[in-house]
């Protein structure tokens, strides 16, 4: 658990691209966020206060979050000297990086010394268990995609902020490391050792309220041969009572494997509710969510309403509409 | 890489259940053992020779292979002393345990003393890459269960020696610890971290002769929710083009699972085939595998006569019958 809330380093992040990270933490929860701290050369601003370390804590942060990607996978003196004042003061640092806060012994000897924590949310920090299928109180709703990266993720927060407008109980649950930093907790899947997959997604929905909803981050996609595992430890371990169908259509292969086609949202529904209904035989498809950005907006509008009319279910483009009318399908399960 | 010939190290097992690993590299490698060493109050006698560590060395043997279970997790005192003075005689140690042979100072300390290698078989000792989907040449083939534990290590090393005795070119690739002590290579894929698992089973089952067989050690079920993940990944990543269904009649339910209950083989065949058309849309199911080791003769052969009829496929036990029909099966195709 990362505590908020946040100074965002951006460092010297060329563009908003190399600052992902920060900008999803930003749109997504606004409330995290004390301000930015940029440092000469930073071509991006998040438009927060810009705001010296000091300024930071004074304000009530209590973690400086790396938002940026750094070039070469080294972390750069320039980098180092701020992260280590900020341990000074009293920041705990979090990070998504490749190569990890840990393996920095000057960082690792500074957080010792001032009692702060490094989080590098690439790697558990939980031991969890194996999965027991046992049924658990409360609602899950998981986004499974025709391939990888087709805006689930998006969905999902999308999906989370549309349910607490509408004064339902939702739970946003992270699955991937930009997720985890944006609420500050979650399970970084694809690290997870193989046996321990579904446990940690039971780990990370547990019991709830009966009109609670866990909104369960998708990873991957069960059609990805690279990455289908992980999609069904999801499915497995999250027993969603709900899934909703993630979809981009311009794609012409799946991602990273040219030799391979997407399959039809059809498909997707088929057999993913086969094998979500082996832990919850109640689950059904709600939703459809569809990845417009590369279409013009009638081009996305008249997709859409066809996909609509094929598939008889709610189908938005969360980004441009978004993510109501999902919330409604869940509201009415 | 495990170097062999082994000598086989039984200590105080005292029965053969708690020396299963030991029994099955004499019975499915019996050309990998040179003897066995057993402790003061050992209850079970492989039939091999008993020799000192100095005898087994002379003999040829180059590991010390740990094929017993100890309890309480702790590696006692008089194995630790067999084990020093096993590295200080010029073996290898390999091991399955849970607590690690590289956790052990002392062991460490003498092996690295002594220049020789300690084998965790439980744990990766290889960086896999991401899976690629590519195709690869040469042929493969996997054993998916209706459940853990139904006998499909057993029933890929019943195949692989019947396809080696009709001639024909096969390769045994274990994924579990004690098809990776027997064989002495192999993927501990429950240890693998997730992003990497069906990497590692393509890494395992690489580009062979058109003619050649991988038979790919399954692990769990598509419908067991605490490991399907990792039997997807050897779907995907093994890109089989031949399927064997393994089954266990008796069970009440789904190993660990009480609330869960068995599949048909039909619903097997349907939902294994459906996903592992995905990464390779020529795989067949060619033949079923029953463990009928709780049944008598007669209901046995009954049983398989039934299922043979109703499922269209040569239908045996390989443990009474061997596996000659499944490689005749799989030479057809």
């Amino acid at each position: 658990m990362i505590r908020t809330p946040y100074l965002l380093f951006l460092g010297d992040a060329p563009d908003a691209l190399a600052a992902k990270v920060a900008y999803g933490i930003r749109d997504w929860r606004p409330e995290n966020c004390v301000g930015q701290y940029r440092l000469e050369g930073c071509g991006t601003d998040l438009g927060l206060a810009d705001m010296s370390l000091s300024e930071a804590r004074a304000a009530g942060a209590e973690t400086l979050v790396i938002g940026v990607a750094n070039r070469g996978g080294v972390i750069s003196q320039a980098w180092k000297k701020v992260l280590v004042m900020a341990l000074e003061e009293g920041f705990d640092l979090a990070s998504g990086l490749h190569n990890l806060l840990r393996d920095e012994p000057d960082l690792v000897a500074v957080a010792e010394a001032t009692g702060r924590a490094l989080h590098d949310v690439r790697v558990p920090e939980v031991a969890y268990p194996i999965a027991d299928g046992v049924k658990r109180r409360g609602k899950r709703v998981l986004a499974v995609g025709t391939d990888c990266s087709v805006g689930k993720m998006y969905t999902g927060l999308a999906l989370d902020r549309a349910m607490r407008d509408k004064g339902m109980k939702a739970t946003f649950r992270p699955t991937g490391q930009t997720g985890i930093l944006i609420t500050g907790d979650g399970v970084p899947l694809d690290a997870v050792v193989a046996d321990f997959m579904a446990g940690s997604v039971e780990w990370l929905t547990p019991d709830n309220e009966d009109d609670h909803w866990d909104i369960i981050e998708g990873q991957g996609s069960l059609f990805h041969v690279s990455y289908s595992g992980v999609s069904l430890a999801l499915i497995h371990g999250g027993q969603p009572d709900a899934l909703i169908l993630c979809h981009e259509p311009v794609r012409s292969h799946m991602r990273g494997l040219p030799g391979y086609s997407l399959p039809s949202l059809e498909a997707l529904r088929d057999t993913a509710l086969l094998l979500a209904r082996m832990a919850n035989p109640a689950c059904e498809v709600v939703g459809i969510s569809i990845n417009t950005q590369h279409m013009s907006a009638e081009d996305a509008e008249r997709y859409l309403q066809e996909v609509e009319a094929r598939m008889g279910l709610p189908s938005v483009d969360p980004f441009r509409q978004g993510a109501d009318r999902l919330a409604d399908a869940l509201a009415a399960l």
